[in-house]
């Protein structure tokens, strides 16, 4: 079997790509939107026939790449039937069974995090979503999170398979890529056997955790399949005369809109990095070169340092004919700025 | 065999953990200071003896925990034999073989991204450090890099691995966490197969990246086996009659000097987070029930918010007759300061 975990730094994301050596037949687990460059290369570099996209839940950190992906390679969109999804393709219930190539995948659902999580077992591993996380588990103070269903869903259902099952959570922010069934049953803080549940619905209960910074945004694009919500491109406004986006609304568009990075080579690799899946073509005659071979009704999004040259290349853009451009407002300082934010002072000593 | 990949996100580098099943004989390559405790409670949790500490070469983007781990565990730290360096205990040549239970490490000499690169194969497995990266590979703009070298070292050595031959890299910044010799024969941008030396070179050369942040600071100090050089205990002065070391001198101490944290257990886990290692023992009661246990003549560092209660409780201690104790000036807000420093403005458009 073809086997892949790949992370996501900013939200300590797991995604996992499975696939049948022989029949090229894949799934893929929790993608998200900003990795589906690198997701989408490697699933066509391993010539691979993406069948299905698992959802472990609705996550309240990261938005989905899942409505894309689908898009792109015509898989279905699977999740719990908990959620009513229009953008879903299949609704899984507890002990449903699905294949790909000569693999099995088994159905748990496992809800405490939110009602409708799911665990994915395949062979000897299952794919825990933030059901059970290593050494830790979800938190179960929102979506309809319950510390007493998690217990059981951990302790009466993952935790009966064999010690030796292996763990791949959505989630690990030490920098752990995998545990196992045993390993959890002895060493998890929160829900080792020694644990009764009044134990660890005390501990949940004392857990005082600010929601996370993306869960107004990401929960609506998620039950969405993270595809942009029909007012995205709505909140457009005018500099100098060119429609212009604030980087709040682009990230919701990140993943949907050919990025154009107008900056100089060095600088689209320097300390200011630059937005994943952005293209690079400098402002001036390579733009212009660019912009004369694509097709004029192209959605675009030009971005440089502050704004000010992808102002220039915005309307350059207009003055060849092309109708949908947007000048990224204060490039990538900004959007460093929104995602990256100084660790704020919070008051007190 | 017992197989760990674990990594630290700031400087996306990866330690990886390998033990034999049977007899408990274990290595862990490229181990980095800030994740000691992490490594530490993984190697005591799976009961191994700790044989080897193997280095892929000095580093220059994080400090290594080898000389610590050694301390811990009595493990012998090896190093290529390219280095002079009197707390490593072996020096290693190309071609040579260690054992660990019933597997062997054979010793490659993968020089290019400094003089001293190894890579160590395992079965199937090889760590490659920064020799070879997943589509990428190290600079080789100092510590004696050569990219004519290192193209010899990876095409004309690593690429005559079999094709199935599994890549474990020191780094990845997109979040793969293995490849194949096979894949990168095709799809490494700077080495595949169709790209002549003539081509890396100029890809090389014409990378301009800043110097790790950390480079004066990290191969000093790695030189030592990440062990506190001798004037690291001193740059002392005293706030208001305690001893206090800054955020930058204190950098250089973690992990060889014990850490508390006298902030409340709500702030210990929120925005702010910890510094890796602390233990948390609130100033009050629990701090000085604490110290009254404690012996005082151990070294001890106390952080807090912004320095407040940490200057209490280094007086306090120094009250209860401890020698060694010292107040972390500026607390986590100037620890998260410097360590997650804001995108600075570069000048330009």
């Amino acid at each position: 079997m073809i086997f892949y975990q790949l992370f996501e730094k900013e939200t300590s994301t797991y995604t996992y790509l499975l696939a049948d050596e022989r029949t090229k037949e894949a799934i893929l687990i929790d993608p998200v939107i900003e990795m589906i460059s690198r997701d989408s290369e490697l699933i066509e570099q391993l010539d691979l026939n993406l069948k299905y996209i698992l959802e472990t839940h609705v996550h309240a950190d990261h938005i989905t790449a899942s409505g894309e992906l689908k898009k792109r390679f015509g898989a279905k969109v699977a999740i719990s039937s908990a959620y009513d999804m229009s953008c879903v393709d299949l609704h899984l219930d507890d002990g449903q069974i699905l294949n790909f190539g000569s693999h099995q995948i088994i159905v748990h659902h496992t809800p405490g995090h939110t009602s409708g999580c799911l665990t994915y077992q395949i062979g000897n591993m299952i794919f825990t979503g933030d059901a059970l996380l290593i050494r830790g588990c979800g938190r179960t103070d929102f979506q309809e999170g319950s510390s007493d269903k998690l217990f059981e869903s951990v302790r009466h259902k993952l935790f009966l398979l064999p010690d030796e099952t292996l763990i791949y959570p959505g989630h690990d922010y030490k920098g752990f890529s995998h545990s196992t069934v045993g390993f959890e049953k002895k060493f998890n803080s929160r829900l080792k056997i020694e644990n009764s549940k009044e134990d660890f619905i005390q501990i949940m209960q004392q857990l005082k955790l600010a929601n996370p910074k993306k869960i107004h945004e990401a929960v609506p694009a998620n039950l969405n399949c993270g595809l942009p919500l029909s007012n995205d491109f709505k909140n457009i406004y005018l500099i100098d005369n060119a429609p212009t986006m604030s980087a709040e609304n682009f990230l919701k568009l990140l993943g949907h809109v050919q990025l154009i990075d107008v900056r100089g080579e060095d600088e689209f690799n320097n300390e200011l990095g630059h937005i994943p899946g952005a293209q690079l073509v400098t402002l001036g005659e390579d733009l212009e070169k660019y912009l004369k071979k694509s097709i004029n009704n192209q959605k675009m999004v030009f971005v440089c340092r502050s704004g000010k040259r992808s102002l220039t290349a915005t309307k350059l853009a207009l003055h060849l004919g092309f109708k949908e451009v947007f000048n990224l407002e204060g490039g990538m300082l900004k959007w460093n700025e929104l995602r990256y934010p100084v660790v704020k002072d919070l008051g007190g000593s």
